[in-house]
């Protein structure tokens, strides 16, 4: 396959906990570069300086405080601002592929099972931060709890104020984030992390692959 | 004066670098203190643990790096929040004066500067922020930059981000207080910042006793 003439397009990998987005996202970018194609992979609250600092302070208050559901909220959007302005946007200008562990959907998802915050104001927070970047493809990853359990221990992972909460906490991500991938069919894939990495990644690359089609057939 | 009855009440110092809102802040508090009030000064961004954080992180950011408008936006609000549920919200509950060195009107007056986010949707963030604990008075200091000047070098004040704009910058910020004082004039008294410091706290002290008589008016 030519990846000349292909425009840069955006990835986003979506998901509760310990499903297996960055995992994921090695694979997928390693079979795009094997096609030639220049690939980013990046992650939020993150990607850029400014934004790692919002997350260390998001995700790591300290002792005995912590943020509402509001400040969290602004606080991703913030560093999610910068992430758009300094790395997302000027890849895909240059006509590179962007991966994102996590983006928009992960702040809408979080913050509707944490509440505290309008779903209305937080659309438009969204809107005004994200503009037209919207992601051309969306992978929702999906597993039960104690499949992305067993992943996390085996992988040794650090427990940040995310993955501290109990176990309904993480059904209702988990449902929250089938009914995202339902409520936008054009954009988001559910993809079944139950099964192996190799699975996994083969199911979302067809997904890509129909991705890619769509753009030869639309180059000139 | 009896402060028994009084309830809490929120009073903002706004206005440009170095007007003497920290200054003005001391006056007042002692000022009340001595009439019995239990005040709380505080300071924006910043005024609990988290906020101050973020302030730093919004005001001094890496050499060679900057936040965009939207993002300081968004820092300032997330500040904001944990500031009110944390401090603002529970002092005024327990019946104290809450007088804080800058609040939102500064984030409307910089960005309205700066540009880059649209004024609508920083209303509707500053609405769902704020909510209903809207300040009971805010004294806006008005000075030409000169006056502001020699008071800074006076006491070598560091520079920060904000203090370090062209001379242009400083004059529209002025500028877009005292637009906003004459919108809201049943909330925001502008005060002229060029007199001696001890007129200044004598006529903001003027309007601080019409709350109080006001209060008083209105006790049981």
């Amino acid at each position: 396959m030519v990846a000349d003439r292909l425009t840069g397009r955006f990835i986003t990998l979506e998901g509760g906990e310990g499903v297996g987005k960055s995992t994921l996202q090695m694979a997928l970018a390693e079979r795009l570069r094997g096609m030639g194609i220049d690939v980013v992979t990046t992650r939020e609250p993150g990607g850029t300086p400014l934004a790692e600092r919002i997350r260390e302070l998001a995700l790591r208050p300290p002792e005995n405080d912590g943020w509402s559901s509001m400040s969290e909220a602004l606080l991703m959007n913030a560093a999610r601002s910068d992430h758009l302005d300094k790395l997302i946007r000027p890849a895909l200008t240059n006509g590179k592929w962007v991966i994102s562990d996590r983006f928009s959907d992960s702040t809408l998802v979080y913050q509707s099972v944490k509440g505290g915050v309008a779903k209305d104001i937080l659309l438009k927070i969204e809107a005004a931060v994200i503009a037209d970047t919207r992601p051309d493809l969306t992978l929702v990853l999906d597993a039960p709890k104690s499949a992305t359990d067993a992943r996390r221990t085996s992988r040794g992972a650090q427990t940040d104020a995310f993955e501290a909460r109990p176990s309904t906490f993480h059904e209702a991500v988990r449902s929250a984030f089938q009914t995202l991938a339902q409520s936008d069919p054009a954009r988001c894939r559910l993809i079944d992390a139950g099964q192996t990495a190799e699975q996994v990644a083969e199911g979302a690359w067809q997904e890509i692959k129909a991705l890619l089609s769509a753009q030869r057939a639309s180059a000139p």
